[in-house]
């Protein structure tokens, strides 16, 4: 029987002529990635096993976002921890303030992920660069630890669901829209321990931060990975940022699916998840009148150049809403400084929003735009859950960057085409 | 007896022809300030004396800046609490995420403070505004929340120290290594409870936010207050900010001082107050060796616009050294406007800073880089207290603008002249 694109990058990293869904194989990693929450307890596990060193200094990459610069003296410490570790073992992609970004907007930008990798990281949404055709996925901090020493891990071979895309996005529809649409579909277990496998014609009007953000909250689906079929466009995008070998894996023809779903990209249309569940989504005519407090444009769902030029575009010589804070967090350093080159930065501030440096922030109730009880958020990030962004009686709203950008305009969930209309 | 420039605002803002040191006064207020952690308290004051309203709803300003965009719950609900209370009473000077800055660089840029005004604020630094000429102090919350009810407030009128400035500062020499410089000679409490009169030729070559640096540290020495002579730089200023009418206040050839210190500005050198007092100051021969962690450009001290050309002249074109995070906030959103139309904020990402949104952040151990134990930190922030910036086993040094570029480059407390050479 064939192979899914997941189970072909499986077998061959365990040096398997197959695998099936359900078997138990170790693999070979080409990089283990950690943050500065989930480092600091590997390194204490890698230091209980008492590890004679690390399996690669190169394939370890660490990154500095969540609580940095540091949030408080607690955050400090654990930053401190990562810092001496990355020292110690003269870790080779250790990123601290400054050069850093969000993790899962940094390691594509820096090449540090390619087609056919097998990519491992403490944190739920390492499964983003499966939009470069890489199997990725987040694993605990424990799991860390003993890859960073012995640069293998055991999986269980997920089964898959396929994605046949067809049609093309609609303006103001984008890649968020999509995989809310799906995870609406299918449920936040419908892909539970499943590769979400995507493919197809309509990948053809996907861009590559289409498919990160679509990768990105294929956990939140429940999914052990999402990985997208390699075309021109991901080539294109890896050409200049990655000089080594990739192998780029298709599906076999008699591959095995738990189930096909085919979706015309050309019937999305803007799709907000409210609260509590990335599941719980509705289009526009069930929006209602929802004011809201603030809005959040970043995160690792959806803090790339383009998501800010989406942005951009529609806060262009508008203001925001008296009453709303908005706040936007490019995703690294390199989009921080290619949208001041752009002129999106100098909008944002003229419409009143707020620029903050790269960090996670937000998003999980770090720290830069805490809610406070009964408040209201529209955010591009991709977790909504009771309390995720501050107070268990503050409420978010998953949305693309257009709404959210529409909806700081308007001072509720607003779709862009009522504020760009027919432009 | 003649009165000084202290003296003389409180006389006419108490509708008295003269007063002397001691003497207790009630005047009226031109403006009344607090901030997202000190007006909270002074509502809770305020509701609880069940005043009626506020006396001048466009002479009270409410800046939400010390833990914002909000980092935490509690900040969070601080932050609604302000919110809530200036809709109650249509604050006029209301500032949110957005708006702001960090109170005292916002305040002066909006036009909010002007010569022989009567400034009071429930923040320690509001001394600040008597770089413009004002009478500018800070209180309790609870001193707030009655002058929002009443538009009054009781002083003990101050004795004076002048400060006669002569001469003309060095290159890479502000008003920072001035004031730090000054702290260093007459101690922490050198002027306790007196105003520090600056008047002189000297001044000339003050610009006005040289001076809004030096009057912000006065309470670092102690002081009640500090005030500048009124000049052509300071009327320049004002141009096209404050359209109402003030009025200057000189010294009487008879002044009472309780002490006269003339200081030649051409002496100064670039001055750092190591720990744990701001009094505890060192010129380049006594900095020894002392490798740093940590930079910290911005605050109500050092955040202004001269502040950042300065960081930018010197970090143009270089690195900062490996291992240390260099965090550069602009005061205000139109600070930050023009640095990056002036292309610092590209120096700086260029040279591997991170720059902030507006907030007072770190200088108070409040976010965006704490310090760990044993972290030591360059800051052109205005205190070094024990812990004000994390862990009570980290360090922070204060210094200029220029300083504090220098040392993140070298990595350790350095002289500009050391990095720029005879440029």
């Amino acid at each position: 029987m064939g192979m899914t694109m997941t189970q072909k990058i499986l077998a061959k990293k365990a040096g398997l002529s197959s695998v099936s869904a359900g078997q138990l194989i170790n693999a070979d990693v080409d990089m283990v990635l950690g943050n500065d929450i989930t480092t600091p307890v590997a390194i204490d596990e890698f230091e209980k096993a008492r590890f004679d060193g690390v399996f690669n200094r190169s394939r370890i990459s660490i990154v500095l976002d969540h609580f940095t610069p540091n949030k408080d003296i607690k955050a400090a410490e654990l930053s401190k921890r990562c810092r001496q570790f990355a020292g110690k073992y003269d870790i080779e992609n250790f990123y601290d303030v400054g050069e850093m970004g969000i993790e899962h907007a940094l390691l594509p930008e820096k090449g540090l992920a390619a087609p056919g990798e097998l990519i491992v990281g403490a944190d739920s949404h390492t499964c983003t660069y499966g939009a470069l055709g890489a199997f990725s996925t987040g694993f605990g901090s424990t799991d860390m630890a003993a890859v960073m020493a012995t640069g293998k891990c055991w999986f269980k071979v997920p089964s898959a669901i396929r994605f046949n895309l067809t049609g093309k996005l609609k303006k103001w529809v984008s890649g968020k829209d999509v995989i809310l649409h799906i995870i609406g579909m299918i449920g936040v277990d419908g892909a539970l321990y499943q590769s979400m496998e995507f493919g197809g014609d309509g990948l053809g009007c996907l861009s590559i931060d289409d498919r990160l953000t679509m990768a990105n909250m294929a956990i939140e689906a429940g999914g052990k990975n999402g990985i997208f079929e390699v075309d021109d466009i991901t080539r294109e995008y890896l050409n200049g940022r990655v000089s080594r070998e990739y192998t780029e894996v298709t599906p076999d023809a008699d591959a095995p699916y738990e189930k096909v779903i085919d979706l015309d990209l050309g019937s999305i249309r803007p799709t907000v998840a409210f609260p509590h569940l990335p599941e719980n989504t509705r289009t526009e005519e069930e929006w209602g009148d929802v004011p809201i407090d603030q809005v959040v444009i970043g995160s690792c769902t959806n803090g790339r150049i383009s998501d800010l030029r989406i942005a951009a575009e529609i806060l262009k010589g508008r203001k925001i809403a008296r009453g709303i804070r908005c706040i936007i967090i490019p995703g690294t350093q390199n989009i921080y400084l290619e949208a001041m080159r752009a002129g999106y930065v100098e909008t944002f501030i003229q419409a009143g929003c707020v620029v903050s440096t790269p960090t996670c922030g937000p998003c999980l109730g770090g720290y830069m735009g805490i809610l406070a009880p009964g408040e209201r958020c529209v955010a591009t990030t991709n977790r909504n859950f009771v309390g995720r962004m501050g107070h268990v009686k503050s409420e978010v709203y998953l949305a693309s960057p257009a709404v959210a950008a529409a909806s700081a305009i308007a001072g509720k969930i607003a779709s862009p085409d009522k504020i760009k209309g027919g432009e």
